[in-house]
């Protein structure tokens, strides 16, 4: 089906991904206000939502450039977005993609790209391959600040690693950054702020560390959404890479950082059948909206405005709606609109979104950075 | 990059699926045999791996058929596999869908076109778009038999439906299908046996019902990949749609109906960090492969060989790997084989995926039904 434009939302096949653009320009507005009160870049992480024409909102919008995990993604942003600062927040390792990575670096359009590394070993072939082409490589040095993914240690590890990287003829040092993502396990807002901002001391000191060693460190980044209220008004924090800011989700409210009204992203269903009293089956599982659930209740998902209506289970194409209150009970052919628990996965499963405003089309997206994982 | 054939699995950039041929083959080969000497017709489910090539494979072997979910997947299907006899084992809900189905029934190539359905909301907005076509679209009925997911519940209430539908003008009864979902509940073989014949039980009551009504069921189909073993040999079941059999994963093993050497399907991936004594970080997470894990070990996927090696977290595009044994512990660049945990969405997550034997390339396969929810 090809979706014209105008059409009302409740005439759209399901299941499909709706983007709200007032929330979405909203939720844009909102963090490029805080950066720009606080003195704070936004470069924001494309993962999330992985369609060209939104960078180019966040993008007019203030952001300084986009955050990528994979080539992959760059190479889509390049050349159909109007980024040309773009950061690789990835480790790049192996010949064919340092290949791809130093191609990138050169195309035309592009007038930085800057990427992670967080060891020796990840280095020494980028700067080995730099220098053959006569390039020196922007390297944002992850250092971990207290989540356990990747990261060389905060504190001396990081700075041995600098001085190394320092030496490294194709290879200069362009900053820190980390991902905060023990904020994750806060429980109050109170709680939240302590974890994001222990966290940014950690950074913060590291980042001391390497000036009293005279290496330049410009750019000191931090990356988590729910936590971002409060790190954007850390000094000495140059840049925030949120992503999931921009449409937001179950977990966002669950962790204060958004309410409901916030959520820009949800996905409209039909029910496929009422085969209990207690339950009304979805055209909506696991491959439409991710087997993530929430940690706390367990659910996949809300139904805004539906308290009576639990996302309880979901196999790969029915979502499962516990009905508690039989005389609300839905009807086959009733539609419903969802807010997953946690939209970044979410987008990676779909091939188009439709952007929606005052109940129309407005325009169709290809998610064309989905699916790039190299 | 263009994957070229011969290329040694061991020189391909990661992440990467890749799909082992002989134990693709011997998987399609140890159903097809089972059924033929039990007299059962296999009609495999292509959600699990929505390659045409794949569904080729399977209908060589003898397969009457395919099992689809949505009717995107049979329009790929028909387009670009052998498939010409097509059970969509799904209800067909909405104008735009029940089009899109009877134009697909009228398709030149396809001998025959079944759906699912299990309420009269679903079954007379079919009928009624059949009958204005002049056509009788053959419905098999979907009966819970002890799954809580859709299915009108078996024994009287499918009776009273199928009387129902039977009088309806656009539609003939072709048979029952039932989704025995509840062997994942079996913690012993022999507990699945107990649960596979149970459902299986309430399915052939309730054709007996039928058949003393009057009412032809030609088609009686289970669906369940672990308890086939037992299914396959059940006098009256006259159909396996069984998907996951044919790459089998870290579920299947648990459940006992594979073990390692039977899992066809593995994620070829490269170790980019290890950032800590017991901590190594590979290029796939829940991107690459879901972030379903084992309810039992809770783990997202096997590394073959390497019971020293635990997978224990995924992010987004970072999978944490535990290292127990410190002197094992792998470097960056390292390459790690994993079998996930469940399959079927994995597939959903790849663009294309490579067919290897003997180690090297023999064919890179596009996964043309992906992400086809509609």
């Amino acid at each position: 089906m090809t979706i014209k434009k105008r059409t009302l939302k409740d005439h759209l096949d399901t299941p499909m991904v709706l983007i709200d653009l007032d929330r979405l320009e909203k939720n844009i507005g909102r963090l490029a206000e805080w950066a720009k009160a606080n003195g704070k870049n936004v470069r924001p992480h494309i993962k999330t939502h992985k369609v060209p024409e939104i960078a180019d909102l966040q993008l007019k919008a203030g952001a300084v450039g986009i955050t990528c995990a994979k080539i992959g993604e760059a190479e889509v942003m390049i050349e159909k977005s109007r980024a040309d600062d773009i950061f690789i927040a990835y480790q790049i390792v192996g010949e064919e993609k340092i290949r791809r990575l130093l191609r990138l670096a050169g195309h035309p359009r592009l007038k930085r790209l800057s990427v992670g590394a967080d060891s020796i070993e990840v280095a020494q072939p980028l700067s080995d391959a730099a220098r053959r082409r006569g390039m020196k490589l922007p390297v944002i040095i992850k250092t971990d600040v207290g989540y356990p993914r990747t990261g060389v240690p905060s504190g001396k590890p990081t700075l041995e690693l600098a001085r190394k990287i320092s030496r490294m003829p194709g290879l200069t040092i362009a900053g820190l950054y980390a991902y905060e993502g023990q904020v994750f396990e806060a429980t109050t807002s109170a709680d939240m702020r302590r974890l994001a901002a222990e966290g940014a001391g950690r950074l913060l000191s590291t980042v001391d560390l390497l000036r009293a060693d005279g290496i330049p460190v410009e750019t000191v980044s931090l990356g988590a959404t729910p936590s971002s209220r409060f790190t954007v008004k850390i000094p000495g924090i140059t840049e925030l890479r949120c992503g999931t800011y921009i449409f937001n989700d179950q977990m966002q409210i669950r962790y204060g950082s958004a309410k409901e009204e916030d959520c820009a992203l949800t996905i409209l269903t039909m029910v496929i059948s009422v085969p209990a009293r207690d339950r009304a089956v979805i055209d909506a599982g696991s491959k439409t909206i991710t087997s993530e659930r929430s940690s706390e209740f367990g659910v996949f998902g809300l139904v805004p405005g539906r308290p009576d209506l639990c996302f309880t289970n979901a196999t790969e194409e029915h979502g499962m709606i516990h009905v508690t209150s039989p005389r609300r009970r839905p009807k086959v052919g009733d539609r419903l609109e969802i807010i997953p628990n946690h939209v970044c996965p979410v987008m990676n499963l779909h091939d188009e979104v439709v952007a929606v405003r005052d109940g129309r089309v407005e325009a169709v997206w290809a998610v064309a950075a989905r699916g790039k994982i190299r």
